[in-house]
């Protein structure tokens, strides 16, 4: 018997005949004597028919009124499952954000959670009913229905597990666990048993986009085991917790994440002295352009390079943003490259071991792949490479740390 | 300036375009300097969708959980509303029925409402904010959702405008009033500037439609004036309210209304003992079906005769139940009629005139229209005919009693 929650995205409710199935699927936990909290999504498709409502209303609307008016999407959830649910006889019951006193701050859709009463959800499954939660949705100190912005159900799904002190929060969603590296550029990319959460926060924020790096930093706060899973077929998925296996130090290398749509753009001969960095990136930042890898050089000459990279659609902007900085700083020149992508590898098990870094690097010459950026952390070596060698490295990274798929015999 | 509690129905706020239109109304009122509460009901349709989806899960949906689904139509309504209020420049702040405290008892789709908690309605209004209420739901003492049921919107209506003191709860809605009888029935129906809650009441459960029995009684109960105006088109609408004017005594006859689709049944010669109504109608009401007049006579044998009227298509069903009450009592038999209609007088101004009923009986007399069945009271005079002289009898008696309109010159 085990205490879980587990969270059903838009895709995996976004029929009648889905929600009965995920039904089903709550109750063969349920048989096996588990207690179940749900938390959903909206059906998939719906929150886009009330943003067009709004969008015919006005354009710009309200904050607190948007909020109000999406919030209904996971309460028609929530009350649908809770149907199919006692069509299956069991005891279920629905909590919106405001009833489960999900509390969170005033930010109109993008709340973050401050606390949650769990004293109700306790009560219901010392009852033996199942507790719906609408994720995604809280109320503020004075009853506003306030929003979690993007991927707010799993943060939701994850607050609660750690509220209630659950034994693993499963997160349901389209993709069967977390792969080594995406299947549809290595086709032998391997579904991971495990992945700590420092490893998942690397691999989520480089592309892999399977859990929200919210939900991910949250779990890993609170320490929450947290398991992907496909709702469509079952499996183990991949269960993400905090490095406490020994047979997880056996891989160096968990998994290898890239990104396209990166653009560089390299401000050179800046002044070496205090501050330029952020002279630098400051305006950029200002201007609510996302700013990935950050780099710096210190030149023979006493001057600077300092380089940066952003989304490719953001490449204008910034770099029309670098040039008046250019000017201010007397620096030389600004130079920009729109067709690169980064490829890293990720795994905590680098952390002990040396090597890696040289080792990656020798593949890619092997292969015959200009590095232009280097970056590391202490789980994670990324390189800048141009866009069209992307699936050539991460097929020979793959390979050369051992995470292809064995053949089946 | 005045205190004005105004509620729009599905029709009124069906598409963006309408609840445009509802904000420019509003915004009108407010331009004069009112102090405006709106509550709004699901758009037209949006039910419906809701229902249609929870049919899809179960054929028995859980009572609870579907107020919890059909609850989120209004709170669509009131998002929509108020962003629509915001772009006209005026400050507006939606409330579902938790936000607002509308506290009911605990029975699911068709919960009464206990109380009110108007603290922020009127700190809102101070703030010279519009108040955007979601209709026809509230939530119990234990925080559940309720809805209301059939005609909930024009209840939260009434229920608030009671509880804030307003001066006037307007009901708009597709027609621009209450009529002297069915515009459709008789072409020179004319539109009441005024009439009582006695009268409405009477009208409304005789089949004019226009406002739900259970808004009226709660509006008569705690005297709120009640107007009912259509719209999409300017107008005074009918005011509904107490019997304080004395101009009011000039009209005899407010209006008539009527109802096809009634069957009557004749239990004849039953004993004639107490407690034989109850035997003959008592069953028929624990089948759970409605009974509209019931009349009983006694014969000149000593034994009894007792009638009673229900919806034509209960009538196999109160038909048997009858035969089987004949055969207990051993009465001597049943006679059906499924082929009749009710046709009402309903006036304020006939308690304190004699001769009413008579001068309604000869007009249909003279009409060459049988009489089957009378039932007087203070304030009405029903009879039930041939259904297939329903609208002679109609004609001749709005003529008679002075309600035909004008000729236009």
């Amino acid at each position: 018997m085990a205490l879980i929650v587990q969270k059903f995205g838009g895709t995996s409710v976004g029929t009648p005949e889905r929600i009965k199935a995920v039904a089903e699927r709550i109750k063969r936990h349920v048989d096996k004597g588990d207690q179940i909290v749900v938390v959903v999504s909206a059906m998939s498709g719906e929150t886009s028919r009330l943003l067009t409502l709004s969008q015919s209303i006005t354009a710009q609307p309200d904050a607190r009124e948007l909020d109000v008016l999406l919030s209904t999407g996971e309460q028609v959830t929530i009350a649908l499952l809770s149907m199919a649910l006692h069509d299956l006889s069991l005891g279920a019951r629905s909590y919106t954000g405001g009833q489960v006193k999900l509390l969170t701050d005033s930010v109109f859709s993008k709340a973050r959670i401050k606390q949650i009463d769990k004293k109700a959800i306790l009560a219901d499954l010392t009852n033996d009913q199942v507790v719906v939660i609408a994720g995604f949705q809280g109320v503020d100190g004075s009853g506003n229905i306030t929003t979690l912005g993007r991927g707010g159900s799993d943060t939701t799904a994850v607050a609660i597990a750690a509220a209630i002190n659950a034994d693993e929060c499963q997160i349901y969603t389209d993709v069967d666990g977390v792969y080594t590296t995406d299947p549809r550029v290595v086709s032998c990319a391997q579904r991971l048993d495990r992945i700590t959460f420092e490893e998942m926060l690397e691999m989520a924020s480089l592309g892999s986009k399977v859990l929200q790096i919210r939900a991910v930093e949250f779990a890993g706060k609170y320490q929450v085991p947290l398991r992907v899973l496909s709702s469509f077929k079952e499996g183990p998925g991949t269960l993400i917790s905090i490095d406490e296996n020994a047979d997880m130090e056996a891989a160096l290398v968990s998994g290898i994440a890239f990104n396209r749509d990166e653009a560089r753009i390299i401000v050179r001969g800046v002044p070496d002295m205090p501050g330029v960095a952020y002279k630098v990136i400051g305006p950029v930042s200002d201007a609510n352009i996302e700013v990935d890898v950050i780099v710096q050089n210190v030149a023979a000459d006493g001057s600077t390079d300092i380089t940066f990279t952003v989304h490719r659609n953001e490449l204008d902007k910034a770099h029309a943003i670098a040039e008046k900085t250019v000017k201010e700083l007397s620096a030389r020149e600004v130079a920009v490259d729109g067709n690169i992508c980064k490829v890293s590898l990720v795994g905590v098990g680098m952390r002990s071991h040396a090597g890696i870094a040289s080792q990656m690097f020798k593949v890619l010459a092997d292969a015959g792949i200009n590095i232009e950026l280097i970056t590391t952390s202490e789980i994670k070596i990324s390189v800048v490479i141009e866009e069209k060698y992307m699936e050539l490295a991460v097929r020979a990274l793959h390979t050369e740390f051992g995470l292809d798929q064995p053949e089946s015999e």
